[in-house]
Order: C-alpha cells, then sequence, then structure tokens
C-alpha cells in the first residue's frame, strides 16, 4: 500500500457536512463529484497527501444510504492508493480477502476502485485505488 | 492539518489481528507498545507517509473495550498530524469543537494527542497528533 489515498466518511446533508468539515480541516472542499452509478455525490478535503472524502446518498439504492441508515453518519471506508490495482487485488484474494467486485471499475476521482467484504478484514470496509491514466 | 498521521483501528485479539492486517498491508507491524494509562496495546503498520495503529483494550476501563462492546471491531478514529496542537485545538473549540482533554496529552508512538467528541464532528472521533521533541 502507498499511502492512505483517502478516509470516505457517510453523511446525510453535504451542503451541512461541508460547512461542517472546511471548519475542522482549516480549508473548504477543493472537489465536488456526483457518481451516478454508485447513487452518491462527493466532496473532497486535502490533508497534505491524503484526502478525505465525503459521500451523501443521492438514492436509497446508495450503499450509503443503508450504512447511514444502519449507523449513523460516520467512517464509511479506507482507501489505500496502488500502483497496480488488479495485481494487488488478486494478492489479497489469495490471502483470504473477498472482493466485492468481479473487477476493478470507475470510481470518483479519476480512479479505478475495487473493495474487500469487512467481515474479511477485520469490520473495517477497505478500498483500493489507482489513478486512471489520461 | 498536515496529513492523515494515522487510522486508529479496535481490535478484540492484537496478535490475530496483526496476522490480518500484515497479509492485507503486505508487510508486518514495525511496533508494539503498551499505553497503560489508556489501557490499550497498540501495534504500528506503515502505508507510506501514514500508519495503521491497532488498538486491544487490556482492561475494561479502556475506552477500546467499550466501543468493541458496542461496535464490534472496526475503524475507531481518525488521527491528523500538525504542528502547533495547543493552537489548533484552541482553533477547533473555537469553532464549535469539543475537546475531550483538558489540554494534550502523552499517547503512543512519541506524540502529544488531543480528541474531539463525535458528536460534535459529525460522527467521526478526531485525534490530533503533534511529535514530542526530543
Amino acid at each position: 500500500m502507498k499511502k492512505i489515498e483517502h478516509i470516505g466518511i457517510a453523511v446525510k446533508d453535504l451542503d451541512a457536512s461541508n460547512n461542517l468539515y472546511t471548519k475542522l480541516m482549516g480549508s473548504g472542499p477543493y472537489k465536488e463529484e456526483e457518481v451516478a452509478s454508485e447513487f452518491v455525490k462527493t466532496s473532497f478535503f486535502r490533508a497534505g497527501p491524503n484526502k478525505i472524502e465525503l459521500l451523501q446518498a443521492t438514492d436509497e439504492r446508495s450503499a450509503i444510504h443503508g450504512f447511514v441508515e444502519k449507523n449513523g453518519e460516520g467512517i464509511h471506508h479506507i482507501a489505500f492508493a496502488v500502483d497496480d490495482i488488479v495485481a494487488e487485488t488478486k494478492r489479497l484474494v489469495g490471502e483470504g480477502f473477498k472482493a466485492l467486485l468481479d473487477k476493478p471499475k470507475k470510481g470518483a476521482d479519476n480512479k479505478l476502485v475495487m473493495f474487500f467484504h469487512p467481515k474479511t478484514t477485520g469490520g473495517v470496509l477497505i478500498e483500493l485505488c489507482q489513478d486512471i491514466k489520461v
């Protein structure tokens, strides 16, 4: 794992949480982005080499909707940056971690992403992400 | 906030979780440390400029004990590195975040630490930490 790319935090109201996290982080979000395929809208804050991603569900089909209903607002996932998401996914599956996708797919922030089931990772939803080369 | 210094993950059995996270991270913990004042033992894994801290309660008085009883294993807190923990605490208290200590205290990994109540931070236990100069 190269670094913690971001921490994903589930929120109920992105505008309200943007205000709260602007106070917390000391500066505002540098980007907002809707990921229609995931039924979420997101915003990103910088913390040096790392990011905080806020996620609000835009539809009940969103995983974020279910998470907030069950747990309330809070940390949803940890994303690690990797150089080769296919190779790292293969390594982790070989170690017994359960991948949640058949293959990496396009996520927010111009990344290929893969997720691993919290039941196999000690209760933590783990994301891998790799920059999509343009 | 300079960076995400570490993510703290509450676990039930540090040895078992060290094995799991060694597989996940691709290499083992570089340090283990007991913090008697907090009734926890901890281990640290590197992810480039960031760390993963695993925390196991050593006593029922530990906050980690209560967390695991209530939530099971999982992400417990996000720690941000700061240059001046006193000034940053003052700034955050001024913004309405509730500090959980009267003043920064010594935590694991040779740091001064401060925590902020999740009820004021959108459900996320936030830690600030500053290196203790030696």
